[in-house]
């Protein structure tokens, strides 16, 4: 934990000092006021964020990791183990959801193995950060120990870092791993905190049966780590996963650089939510790409009164609903550095 | 009338055989059968629209049309009508937020005077096709002539098959005019039908009082041309504006094309209902880009069964949502062409 304490010390609320002027300017450019919606908040976040009333935007970045899960054994998931590796060479070949975004909203891609069973021989391309083979089963223990957890957050912590130093203004979440909505539903139910039914969901496609089994599967890991679910990183050690642990890495080194993050979709919001837990002033930095059509990421948005930009029905995962949040977010921004003012463009104001 | 019926016969219902070989080819991709949701409704009806199922994605344009509406003297918007030539000049200078969004997506923008009250003098980039110097008071009668409607509705049709020659492939809705909110009220009104309240807003900020003022010059508007209101086309002409039938003429005309259309927010969509009056296939080809924060566009998405693509809280016009999700559709046609399937990827597929 003493590893984490600068990077959490590091994240302050934004200074909102700062809004008066930022919208002063969104009013003053050539449009009726707030007529550009939640745009405008967007292009506010985004200043104060950045704690810049002149933002510049530099290059877009997704950072996908990619985790195994030994809870996959349960029967959790729709799609076996061997998909997890299988995703990653489809991935480093360009031919996953996640390459054609990025490539469509010109953003860089970084696939980190950071905990996949497979040794993923001869992936070239890949970043090869993998702190275990995969998690441990947590419906029969922890998933992970705690020094575990610290190294996939520090993992996180280090891609932040080179995204800042790579010029990197807008940085996305995504992942990949089979049987990942199922801690990121037990990291729900016990950081929201509320009941597991509530916020697990049919993942990539499971029956009705199998849901029955997940709700099960899931609130037998929290009995079983019942005494480790005391603060959130032992909590994300316990019921959570490496990809998980990274996200949050990312997420909270990113928030003490000030430099936005946009959170993908109901896994990331888990990973994003133990970020949360652990220094509150997180969410200033954050944009939530899009709710998920997994069950259970509508819950946690309203019980945090969170207003994601999209809502799509995606369920995919990798970055595919930050890529196309990035985009808007990025427009918004260029709607309040590009615009004509009133005055320089010499239209007339509101008549009163 | 019988200029029209060429562009109205030609207009066939997409053909849905194609959709069983559209939804194998989504399904086969290397993702979780369904889970890019909207996304992959999105690349499916491109393809209907098309009627390719290799579809290829060429250049994309937004036709903003400008008019203005003599319905303004009575006092139903926030700004004064002069702010229609001089948001003319700022968008052909570049300064309109439309401008931006166009940069951002990659995409041309035409401006068209259909209907500005201004000469305009000067404008250098204005397409130049001005069909009367703004509508008549509708208050007080008719706001066009009927032969006036069919001529804009021509302008729409010539700058859709100008499009398809340049090789559009996807084609944006956009309109910019003081009062136009208040014509579009009428339609919906007329042609949902249901009553004025339920489908007008506030437009650029009126206050309550100006908006229960609004909502009577539209109900006495309706009382005045009671007698003009039988058929879709003589009520654009009666309760209408230029720029309204200048959209609904590029709609029928890019939907006999087979040419995709992107509607803008309320004022466009209150054209494409009249071109849904006038054809009924010309659902088939429209895109509705998003819901926009003017009370009543929700009422007519409702009650037309349609799903929007983005809800922003957007209540700006010009073709600013179109744009948005201009690239949302693009990358939806992008990960139906560009992504692996199972097969070529050696991922494995779905536990039995």
């Amino acid at each position: 934990m003493e590893s984490l304490l600068p990077i959490l010390d590091a994240i302050t609320p934004v200074d909102r000092s700062l809004e008066a002027k930022i919208r002063a300017h969104l009013d003053n450019l050539t449009k009726p006021v707030g007529s550009l919606g939640f745009l405008e908040d967007l292009a506010a976040n985004y200043c104060l964020m950045t704690g810049n009333i002149t933002p510049q935007l530099g290059k877009k970045r997704i950072v996908t990791f990619v985790g195994d899960h030994a809870v996959a054994a349960e029967g959790v998931s729709a799609y076996p183990s061997e998909v997890t590796p299988q995703m990653v060479y489809n991935m480093l070949a360009g031919g996953a959801a996640i390459n054609v975004l990025t490539k469509h909203i010109g953003a860089d891609l970084q696939v980190v193995d950071i905990g996949v069973a497979n040794p993923l021989e001869g992936a070239s391309g890949l970043l090869r950060r993998k702190v275990k083979a995969g998690t441990d089963n947590m419906s029969r223990g922890p998933a992970m120990t705690q020094e575990e957890a610290i190294q996939a957050i520090l993992v996180g912590v280090e891609l932040a870092h080179a995204a800042a130093d790579d010029g990197v203004t807008l940085l996305g979440t995504g992942e990949m791993g089979i049987a990942n909505t199922t801690p990121s539903s037990a990291l729900y139910a016990s950081l929201i905190p509320c009941p597991v039914i509530e916020v697990t969901g049919r993942g990539t496609g499971i029956d009705n049966t199998r849901l029955r089994h997940k709700i099960k599967v899931i609130e037998r890991s929290l009995e079983v780590n019942a005494n480790l679910l005391s603060d959130p990183l032992s909590t994300l050690a316990a019921v959570g996963g490496l990809e998980i642990a990274g996200i949050c890495g990312l997420i909270l080194a990113a928030a003490a650089k000030k430099l936005p993050v946009v959170v993908d979709g109901f896994i990331s919001s888990a990973a994003a939510l133990v970020a949360m837990r652990l220094s509150e002033s997180v969410l200033d930095y954050l944009f939530f790409s899009h709710c998920s059509a997994e069950a259970g990421h509508r819950t946690f948005f309203e019980r945090l009164g969170i207003r994601p930009i999209l809502d799509l029905d995606l369920r995919l995962g990798e970055g595919t609903g930050a890529a196309l949040a990035m985009h808007v977010i990025e427009g918004a921004v260029k709607i309040y550095n590009e615009m004509a003012t009133f005055d320089s463009a010499g239209v007339s104001g509101k008549d009163n």
